[in-house]
């Protein structure tokens, strides 16, 4: 038995904190000691996303633009596998009581992905236009105006076709060891030739972890994220918490839910459960140990 | 035949440049192209340094610190294990022609290092007087005065002990993989009763590879740095290349050598022959094709 979980941000960081590693570190004890139920039951694979954190990462690169130079995004999103990734071996291995490695991952897109045409993921801190502009021609970013907010540099975000380090990661599972891989939704890359190409895009990490998971063979993909479970009707008075969906009942409520939010998280239990033939489970680190019985939670396929 | 090859600071950035990740790419370029003499005869594990890397991460955390949260030494050192490690990752697959992986590596070392009592080693900017006051109050930082340059972190340098990940290092050599590892010399790490604590402390990184060269059993351990032997003498012009020494030899050589740059690199040497009674090689990477046939280079043990 293999489980491939995704921890959302809430895991890592919670509304009003500004990602310390103490806060960091304290949100993920938490998120680890939820993660119980999980442990007794085979092998584990955890993935996370890294949003507040490579937005940080992405802003100390700008403020010391001018000492030390600014890494490419793609070297950005390895920065936060490793600091995400260390704080995660720290927390889960005294829950676990075996041992958690990290593994950098890379994840390779296709060069023809209509993302590319059309970049709409916005990363990094706010500029105002005269230096937005200057970056777009410096830099050939793309940037575009946020009503209020001001101007900020937008990515692709192209589907995950193939987890670089698969077998690499197997040989960890295979060794008994829980593996912490495809952070942030992993390294973007393409290859150029022989040679791996890291690529300034961003990668869903549900969608990444859905692929791993696939790729795996894994029997269960756990969707970690601030809700208990996924909602019809959610925010009104009318919601009805969803306990089982068929992949068809998932694809037909695809369009009422959150675009950046529950929508890819459902699109990716999908795409996992029509793959392997086995639920993916949708629920909150504190609804976790319910949901696995079934009485909590949202079971997809 | 198993190898641990230690690359050098020159592998990675030469005099005046400040490590664009292109730079980086195009030095790893070289010196990944000359470790092909070792990639024809077994297993290779990768370790390097991270000097200027987490000289410019500490910088970067450090001109961000009002909007992000400056993150701990720890987990610099661990997001230049990623920067770094996707770029060999990039640079060392197609020359190795079979997969390459970055692990995330901590080092334990001893609560009583008497290195803690005296912290010895600068790292991150330079500071005036006021703000290094400031954050020798604030952040509980030891700095010191470098005549003409101002105040500066210095922080432990202790002795590693144990390779945290090493079982996780070993199955993915067994599975074919040439890892990186040990970046920077690890994560400086304690046990804080089952759970692994990240220090604020800097390994040196050729007494880590030979630690983990031990651990593993490794046939061969292999430092590259600038010159291309150890010499008597060196910088005189009585200088003298020296081609083999014995473990005893090499001891005794150590008062004359630079304390942040050769002496340590012998002392891991011997360390790694003593304890295997396989023999180390300090060399360039331009003269490893001759070192390994023994007509350049310097064999320790």
């Amino acid at each position: 038995m293999t489980a491939v979980v995704a921890l959302g941000g809430n895991a890592l960081m919670r509304p009003g904190e500004r990602g310390t590693a103490a806060e960091q570190r304290a949100n993920l004890r938490r998120a680890c000691e939820a993660l119980r139920p999980l442990l007794n039951d085979g092998e584990l694979v955890v993935t996370h996303g890294n949003g507040p954190q490579v937005g940080n990462e992405l802003l100390r690169h700008e403020r010391a633009a001018e000492e030390a130079p600014p890494l490419p995004l793609y070297l950005a999103v390895a920065q936060t596998q490793a600091e995400i990734g260390a704080l995660v071996e720290s927390e889960l291995e005294p829950v676990a009581g075996r041992p958690v490695a990290c593994l950098l991952t890379h994840v390779l897109v296709a060069e023809d992905d209509p993302a590319f045409e059309k970049p709409t993921k916005p990363v990094g801190p706010f500029y105002d236009e005269a230096k937005a502009r200057e970056l777009e021609r410096e830099r050939g970013w793309q940037v575009v105006h946020d009503a209020g907010r001001g101007w900020r540099r937008v990515v692709p975000s192209p589907q995950p076709l193939e987890v670089v380090e698969l077998e690499a990661i197997r040989a960890l599972i295979a060794a008994g060891t829980i593996v912490v891989a495809c952070g942030g939704g992993g390294i973007p890359a393409m290859r150029r030739g022989i040679r791996l190409a890291g690529l300034d895009a961003v990668i869903d990490k549900d969608r990444a972890s859905s692929l791993l998971a696939r790729e795996l063979g894994a029997d269960r993909l756990v969707i970690l994220t601030e809700v208990d479970a996924v909602f019809r009707r959610f925010g009104t008075d009318k919601q009805e918490e969803l306990r089982e969906l068929s992949g068809d009942e998932a694809e037909a409520l695809l369009p009422e839910l959150a675009a950046g939010s529950m929508r890819p998280k459902v699109e990716a239990s999908v795409e996992f459960a029509r793959a392997t033939g086995h639920a993916a489970l949708i629920t909150s680190p504190a609804a976790l140990g319910e949901a696995i019985e079934g009485r909590a939670g949202t079971r997809i396929g």
